[in-house]
């Protein structure tokens, strides 16, 4: 069992390396009749004529992809608990990529109103394995702060 | 089949009504197994003592479930393709949360370099059964300029 860390733990730049997942066409399309169903990442031939040229993934499905593998490797009190976020994607991601996802931490703010907690600003990088940028995650994350010993 | 929208043919404030969905606790706990397993997305029991203090769906849930509805009601010509979104969870969803889906146009602009094609800014707000907001999820879609006639 990791060490779970509370705000006083966190500091900026502090890295978590969330490992890999090779996608298919398979998961794509799967994800996209249940979440995203539109062609160009349903059918290989539907996508041919589209924006993409071909199969592609849903943003979110990577977003999903990308918050399973940070949940399960980035150890906060508390879990990972968002607020808001902000996501791009620089390029489409295809059946063949194989993910690699990498999450720093941006900021580290106590709160003002609440001592029980602060906030963490944490960006999480997704790329494939030539090095490209498939998605950058931008979430602010409610974290604990140490409970004072009793 | 419902009419393509180009971009000549979006307009501020114009509205989608997406529908509804209704969320239950099996829905909640099978997407989080799949992609978001934290205690307060998976058991009643564990949640209790969380954050959340209950069961609550995972944002990224809330997000899919959005994206279905507007991929089937928001008709752009070439579908909905983002580059960029932002997403804000004003309050946790929660197992008997009748979802109800908006989607209004905030920004129409043209490409500069590309005369195909324009961005039509769109924001869509998720809501339950008593009008409180969920989510609001603001993309930046690229949108096709309708062809001239040859």
């Amino acid at each position: 069992m990791t060490e779970r860390l509370y705000l006083e733990d966190l500091q900026v730049g502090q890295r978590f390396a969330c490992g890999r997942h090779a996608l298919d066409a398979e998961q794509i399309k799967a994800f996209a009749r249940e979440f995203d169903p539109q062609p160009f990442h349903l059918d290989e031939d539907a996508a041919r004529g589209t924006f993409f040229g071909g199969l592609a993934a849903s943003g979110w499905h990577i977003v999903c992809l990308t918050m399973r593998m940070i949940a399960e490797k980035v150890p906060f009190a508390g879990g990972l608990i968002g607020g808001a976020a902000e996501i791009t994607w620089p390029q489409p991601t295809r059946p063949t990529d194989v993910l690699e996802v990498v999450s720093i931490v941006m900021e580290v703010t106590p709160s003002r109103s609440k001592p029980e907690r602060g906030m963490a600003l944490l960006r999480t990088e997704t790329r494939n394995q030539k090095g490209e940028l498939l998605q950058i995650f931008t979430a602010k994350c409610v974290v604990p702060r140490r409970p004072k010993a009793s």
